[in-house]
């Protein structure tokens, strides 16, 4: 099981703070002074805004041995003495500790399947335990694939009420990330709120264009010659989120509406598999209404 | 010189009709009859508007014999005769006439130049009998491709007032399009009038996101993950008219809106080019503020 | 049932012959003479070969009336009188009459599992009566939508006899096309003759780049920035036959032989779709070890 | 002034060497104790060949100051005592002193306008003191930017003394890197290994697809639905040095060789350009006949 044992060294830092002289050095520094070895590493200025990011993949042996806890313990120690001296804020992810993922969706299968499918594979590391849906039509997919499938119907009437067992669930559920697999329902404000920047979105079009409803029939009525999807966290103001990727696929005066839906399936697909992993990997900082996708 | 006998024989027929059947066969007939052969063919049906398009080039070995007037009024009255018969509109293209194309520039040289060099090397099939500018600055450029160069300066008080001496220039060079490759004035509603269908502009967004200017800095405000550059029919309103291409590039974080810039360049001549090419080569149909694009 | 019956009424009429003039005047004549309406056509000439290739998609409103084998008795007639005067090759498809299709897989499942949805979804008409597989390992995909799974274990030893059971097991199942979902193994000649230009199969590389074995890995080695996959007819020469659609995606010195193959599935898969979906619209010709996709 | 003496300040290390632990610490702590501030770093472990790659772009305020030549023997001895302790081969560059380049052409002007286009707009940031042809055809190009163009006639008998005079120029004009932007001739072993790992070549066609000669005409042959452009190292062993990019187009049946030829032009040119400007950036390691392009 050596795969195994070796993912369980491994963790992920992420850090931001103002820009400075001396802040790679000092997190190597402190990572090798600790004993872990740097996988891989990424950074960002933004010199505008005079900020610093780093993402940095790193190997501890200590993490699998007898004495995990402490190990942790110690590696958070050390990560909290540097940033306390930048004021940095940080997160860091074990990847013994798999992200917990919830997927809402409502009667559009694909994105469902492939996430699932991912998943299975080996391609979207993380746990799924469970999907939640305002229909019961795609029961039948969570079944094969064995996940549990709760049922919330959603009527005007009836959403505060229901977003909050549906909050209580995620969170009896220890839920890290809840991803919007096509889920026809928009979330409230205090929903996203709640969950801010660990609820990701699909909107079948290259925003900002088209934003809103149907913009496979908006991009149809202005004739242009692209479609797109767009991965972005879900936020108070609809469709204007931090966007985490974009795709486009060439369409031409011969498509019709119903062409461009299903060919923004593949689409839709492609960059919403793209950004849940990209978050999964702990790649995504989120800064200005933006992110930073190392 | 076989190679241009056998162009002077060929002409493009575009057609556009209400939808009915025996279009494709009458049109088919009458060109075999005629002693045409049909060298391509493409048509296209919009159902919810029924309306019909096609797009024909033949090859007609009369117009490269002794009376070509005489078999070019001949084709014309053929095809005159269909079009009454089912209420046509229709444009017929002889290749040995080639498309009159006036390209305008400001400072920006990298679509002029592309176009110049995609027409040195037989990529688009036209004359450009003269380049018009507001500036000074380009001249070498038109002088190292052997080109007229005409400046208009502009001001606000002016600008009706040049646009009359431009179109004047205009009509007595027989220019058939008029090509903004990066010009930085905004075309009048007349001017636009006067050349329907017949003015492409490059905007360097993927239009309808980023509408107006400085649209890279605008893509850098929201933080997309695309840029992308659209070619369309100048008209009225600005940035509205029918796209005939469009393109994007993938940009990250690391970018600054000066990259965007630079990176655009490629895209913005890429989709310039490719929509003068589709027009040149009698390609696009215009309607309801869209196009067909063959 | 408006959809239903108007799809009935629909025809593809595929043909090739020496190329001359009155070809597109004489087949859009008959067709009309008919009662049909053309609702789209593509041609093709290769210049050096001499030929001309023709796919006509049309309307024929007999077909879904109350004499139907009539209707289809005239048509073919009429088609098979023009093929005759003009020595072409031909093939009428009737959209009531979908493909039959079966699936080959062994144990891998992204292409069987995209096919099936594309499917379920209306992306591929056709009819998927069976799915062949050397393994129990995909029959809870097979079940999952409901299609009837077979196993037929292969070695070397068997293998003559074992595709003379699947082939007798296509014919009694009146099977037209059959798709290699990565299927592992080889077909012999004997099956790729029989099925001539029947089999699509998908290779994960850029053919005619890293033909044959694990191309992924032979990728790797050669350190390409870009890697592809190739669906193709399957012929008597492996990796050599009519290339129906390729795809790449980039690659970078990041990736491992493991990467590949993970990130090769996505194309590989949406390469596939599009061969199928090519083949099932009565596309694609196929003359001299290529193909005309219309 | 500002924009000139920042950049002044700036430099990258390139350096490769076993993997161990520590190396980001000890690189990151030894720039910034020098007074270095790190603006970007990449890095790369092959797992395999346990090799360590890392690139840094930095900023060294002493490098504009008035002791220059002080300052960056400093910075040498610092980075050749950390290379010393870890076996680190290692190349550093400062940006203000810009590559030198010399582009070799022959008839075919596309590459070479696209990259002079590209330096003169300030995207390439190097020196181009020198063009080398074996033929005058190019001349006014030359001119037109302003760069001495050397004419070298070569034959099958002048060839080897030829290449020693072009080399002796080359040596005499302090070049640092020849870009092949379209030239037609085959440089000679020798030559390659004077110029290892500084001579980029491009070859129209998508490696290890289509190698030698003429490749869009095979292309063609097989009937291939993309073709592609790929830029390497030249070495002895002819189209198979190691490759820095890669892209292609989609094609079509209805493309004749000459289409792919005026098709691929713009691929080829933006992978040359690719590849030219990741090399000026100091982005590229090569080991294994392969590379890594950061």
């Amino acid at each position: 099981m050596k795969q195994t044992s070796q993912n369980e060294t491994r963790a992920t830092l992420l850090v931001s703070c103002k820009d400075r002289p001396g802040l790679v050095a000092a997190l190597a520094q402190a990572l090798y002074t600790q004993g872990s070895n740097i996988l891989d590493a990424d950074q960002h200025t933004d010199p505008k805004a005079g900020q610093f990011f780093q993402r940095i993949h790193f190997d501890d042996p200590e993490l699998a041995g007898p004495d995990r806890d402490g190990a942790t313990r110690r590696l958070e120690a050390t990560i909290r003495g540097i940033a306390s001296r930048y004021e940095m804020t940080w997160k860091l992810h074990f990847q013994a500790e798999p992200t917990r993922v919830a997927l809402f969706a409502s009667k559009t299968d694909h994105c469902l399947y492939d996430l699932l499918l991912r998943h299975r594979s080996g391609e979207l590391t993380c746990n799924i335990p469970l999907i939640i849906s305002n229909h019961e039509l795609l029961r039948p997919v969570a079944d094969h694939f064995g996940i549990p499938f709760h049922v919330f119907p959603v009527t005007a009437e009836t959403k505060a009420e229901v977003e909050k067992a549906e909050i209580a669930l995620l969170e009896e559920s220890n839920i890290d990330l809840v991803v919007m697999a096509r889920y026809m329902q928009i979330l409230s404000g205090d929903f996203c709120d709640h969950f801010a920047s660990r609820v990701i979105n699909i909107h079948h079009s290259f925003l900002p264009a088209f934003a809103g409803g149907r913009p496979y029939h908006q991009a149809f009525g202005r004739g242009v010659k692209l479609v797109g999807a767009t991965a972005h966290y879900a936020t108070r103001d609809l469709d204007e989120g931090p966007i985490i990727a974009q795709d486009v696929i060439p369409v031409s005066h011969s498509d019709t509406p119903e062409d461009l839906v299903r060919r923004g399936r593949d689409v839709e697909r492609r960059v919403l598999s793209r950004a849940v992993r990209a978050h999964l990997e702990h790649r995504i900082a989120v800064y200005d209404n933006k992110t930073v996708v190392f």
